[in-house]
């Protein structure tokens, strides 16, 4: 089958065997896999991606000295099934899953040098982690799952009362996915903070309420952040956000890590307790979020009908993950494997 | 008037003109005043100590340029009112206050170099502050109402359920006050971590359940937290000790932090992601909580009986400075201006 590969920041469209499903798994042909700023991450900064992660507690199984095939917000279709099965969907069925593969030793679809991501025509998944996509919703939209239950898992952990100020820091795929999710619930005032003006367009368009160019004014000056709570988002994930963040927010703000900064920050303790600032960092979801977030986009409670900006073929995984690093006119790009160029 | 004046490091016993209460101020003596822990970074750093209290939203009046009188955990007596005063309490009465005059430029008391604080025989105090010391309270016990106040603060804004398992790092000054008001609401498990032999004996007399070493084993592996949420208080303040934290200790752990640091701090924000922990900073305390712990060490809910080590006049406060830097011997050093050499 034909699959991108990725090793140590090359990626390539090579043919791979088809994987094959072990007891109590699926085949599927992944149908669209969205590109995720971690596979960005851990294409750029193989080696730092893996180390920092297993001494992180091991969230990543993937290895710096095998190709890898990436990809991990999918959506496939049922093919086959493997042995020890219950042949719960009938072939055709669209299904999407965490992305992870229950065997004695788990793997992590789309970091794993063991099988296939979906950058891929075909993946194996877990029979019992399948959730089926209701009629009428197209796959690509149902792709969004994964990357909208992070933002709908973030904003539960914020644990928001629902008269906050909100400012998200940074609307690439993270910080839409966090303002799609508190729109969801219509928490607002919902400001958010973008140098892109691509990204400050796509923020508005899932419903923020105001953004702002942190290049001509501070969403911390907003005037209507005044006298309310405010939680902040950090969707960003670079070092020195956090530091600035100290910086310009009000005393008691709340501040919600969700961006992954993969090397070491710089903070001033002493600001964050001259304002007695609190932060919860935050990862993931559950299984119950995962599939909240599948029904919200299916009944419409997610907004979606903008997110995707780009459907490419496997042929332009590899260019797409250069141009991504100017991200003014991404919002999420799909990976189509089956798109005939 | 005697008092021990600190400039840039220096610190030297002098006269200077006895402070004249402005209107709504009354002139007291200082009876007992506790060395801080912040008294001392204030003395080595001076300059990053302004610069960065100032950048973090001033805090401290403190200026470099002038000579200082510190001294802001004090217990002091009634000698005389100044104009526009009620004359709530008689000549001789014990009081303890905020550390903060109310004038129309407020004035922190022992960090300003327009006022005296508690290391000097006089100071003047905002009438409408004063709390009076119950009769029978001595004014060494009395004078632990602030840093325990500190403590006290920090355990309220944490939150308690009651069934957490409490890990405090460090068991200075600061991790004594956060032990005694765990103790006080009989919170538990508490495990107190400390280098020093001396400083975990003090951890157990304020009633840490059980002390560790860190150079021999870590807290993060007791078998008392096992299957517990787990709440750690942060009581040191000098860089590298929240990463290690992080690294330590189990997921979903909460991190107080009441250990000022006033440098740069490097932290691993991935590790805290992987962990989902989080962060609440905290400084000083309410009003309330002052009040709260002034009463609480008059009816015994604080043990204060163990927390005061040593007692030495104005002439000592310069070589005790340095010999903090040793930790080992000393919980809470007292300075009582009247005492006679």
């Amino acid at each position: 089958m034909r699959a991108v590969l990725m090793e140590k920041g090359s990626l390539w469209v090579d043919d791979i065997p088809t994987p094959e499903p072990g007891p109590g798994e699926v085949l599927v042909k992944s149908i669209a896999c969205g590109i995720c700023g971690s596979d960005l991450h851990a294409a750029r900064h193989t080696h730092d991606f893996v180390t920092t992660s297993r001494e992180a507690g091991g969230a990543f199984k993937l290895t710096t000295f095998n190709p890898v095939v990436l990809g991990h917000e999918f959506c496939a279709e049922i093919i086959d099934y493997g042995p020890s099965t219950e042949h719960k969907y009938a072939a055709g069925q669209l299904v999407c899953s965490v992305p992870v593969l229950t065997r004695a030793q788990p793997e992590s679809v789309g970091y794993s040098d063991q099988i296939p991501g979906g950058f891929a025509e075909y993946m194996v998944l877990s029979e019992r982690l399948l959730l089926p996509v209701p009629q009428g919703i197209d796959a690509s939209a149902a792709a969004l799952t994964e990357p909208l239950a992070v933002g709908y898992h973030a904003v539960n952990k914020a644990n928001l009362s629902g008269d906050e100020a909100v400012i998200v820091i940074g609307a690439g795929p993270v910080g839409l996915a966090v303002i799609t999710a508190l729109k969801a619930q219509n928490i607002g005032p919902v400001i958010a903070a973008d140098f892109s003006p691509g990204r400050r367009r796509f923020a508005l368009q899932q419903g923020a309420d105001i953004v702002v160019d942190p290049d001509l004014t501070s969403a911390f000056i907003a005037p209507e952040i005044k006298q309310k709570n405010v939680v902040v988002f950090e969707c960003v994930g670079v070092p020195g956000v956090l530091d600035n963040i100290f910086l310009q927010t009000p005393r008691d703000t709340r501040i919600i890590v969700v961006g992954v900064c993969l090397q070491a920050d710089s903070i001033r303790p002493l600001i964050a307790i001259n304002k007695e600032l609190s932060l919860q960092f935050v990862l993931g979801y559950s299984l119950d979020e995962f599939a909240t977030s599948l029904a919200f986009i299916s009944d419409g409670r997610f907004n979606v009908e903008n997110l995707v900006s780009h459907k490419i073929p496997l042929e332009q995984v590899a260019e797409t993950f250069i141009a991504l690093q100017n991200p003014e006119e991404f919002a999420k790009v799909i990976v189509e494997p089956w798109q005939t160029t």
